[in-house]
């Protein structure tokens, strides 16, 4: 049953001027209607990019065949993860994924030191931790379902963006970018992340929550 | 646990220029890079009203001091949920309303004839079947937790939207619009509907699953 005290919000705020990707479009969230203008309604409207705050990557993102967002199968954001805690602090690497020992089909949500900040209220850090080309290639390799990240791309800003996403992507992986990872110590939980179906989309922005299984950390 | 492939998908899909209220922005999902143009990624743009497509309404809406969406309590889009087909091709009205006796706290989804259509590839649907003003306070009376309806809004287009939706609202009752309950039969399901967590918003657009209880119809 889908008790909901136990549910741990896993997303980040979606606010009007937030941090976003360099180069994509800035986040507008604005009243169009105001009561306190004498309208008899409060109405918002939203103007951003559809990778903004907490995010899934479709296919498409990357590869001008791949399946856009209302074809990603609830699978993909439903369903047992795994939570890692990332101890390298410039990279999620090979040799440290490699000691997790991550199996076909899992979800594997990576907790770094992206996490230890409210990225989501800040300017633009350059320097997050990121995978490593190595490492997207090696998850593609063991067959995982679905890798979530705690900033706003799985590839860093100064390393080879488009390499790690391709082998993510060609590999059938769907991503989760974007996530509040802070609250979540390592272990295994249930995973609830839906994006918006969005025709054709690339990408969009999503609600994802976490419960822990019990017994934890199985 | 959460297992995919019993799961109901009951968001219709958003797409460029789709309805909308009428009076709302405009419905734009844009690529401002795309790959065919040698950019190297696909790069999305969404440009709408909160209130597009499957979505939720926070107090805010029409309250002015009232929780706005990123307030809101996850209990209200998950847990156990009813679907009521309505029989009435007029409005959901408080006499068909009685019969089902809605309960303190149940989550009520209304399947009206609005289903009978794929509305959300239409025009504007003047005539959409909606709650009567009578048929919200009595719901707020009632004290559920929160109303689910097959089109854009719980108040019709000729009736008076801002009674109803008051009334719903001061109750304390949170609203899904919107759904797609055309493969949802009459009965007792799980529900999670995720809004997007926007600060300050008056509503959110949002993913709603379905799943049916065991035995279904309890």
């Amino acid at each position: 049953m889908i008790a909901d005290l136990k549910w741990l919000d896993i997303s980040v705020t979606l606010q009007d001027g937030m941090v976003h990707w360099p180069g994509d479009p800035a986040v507008h969230i604005t009243l169009v209607q105001a009561m306190k203008d004498g309208c008899c309604a409060n109405l918002t409207q939203l103007n951003m990019s559809a990778h903004t705050g907490t995010h899934m990557d479709a296919p498409r993102h990357y590869l001008q065949s791949g399946a856009s967002m209302e074809q990603m199968p609830l699978s993909a954001g439903m369903g047992t993860a795994r939570v890692i805690v990332i101890e390298d602090a410039h990279e999620i690497g090979l040799a440290e994924l490699i000691r997790h020992a991550p199996q076909p089909g899992e979800r594997l949500l990576f907790r770094t030191r992206n996490s230890d900040t409210n990225w989501e209220n800040g300017e633009f850090m350059p320097d997050f931790v990121a995978l490593s080309v190595a490492a997207a290639h090696y998850l593609a390799e063991c067959k995982v379902r679905t890798v979530g990240v705690d900033y706003l791309s799985v590839g860093g800003f100064h390393s080879d963006g488009t390499a790690i996403h391709r082998a993510l992507l060609e590999g059938g992986i769907w991503i989760i970018e974007g996530l509040n990872l802070r609250q979540a110590p390592a272990g295994n939980y249930e995973l609830i992340c839906l994006p918006l179906k969005i025709m054709g989309a690339d990408g969009a922005p999503a609600r994802a929550v976490l419960r822990p299984l019990e017994p934890q950390g199985v």
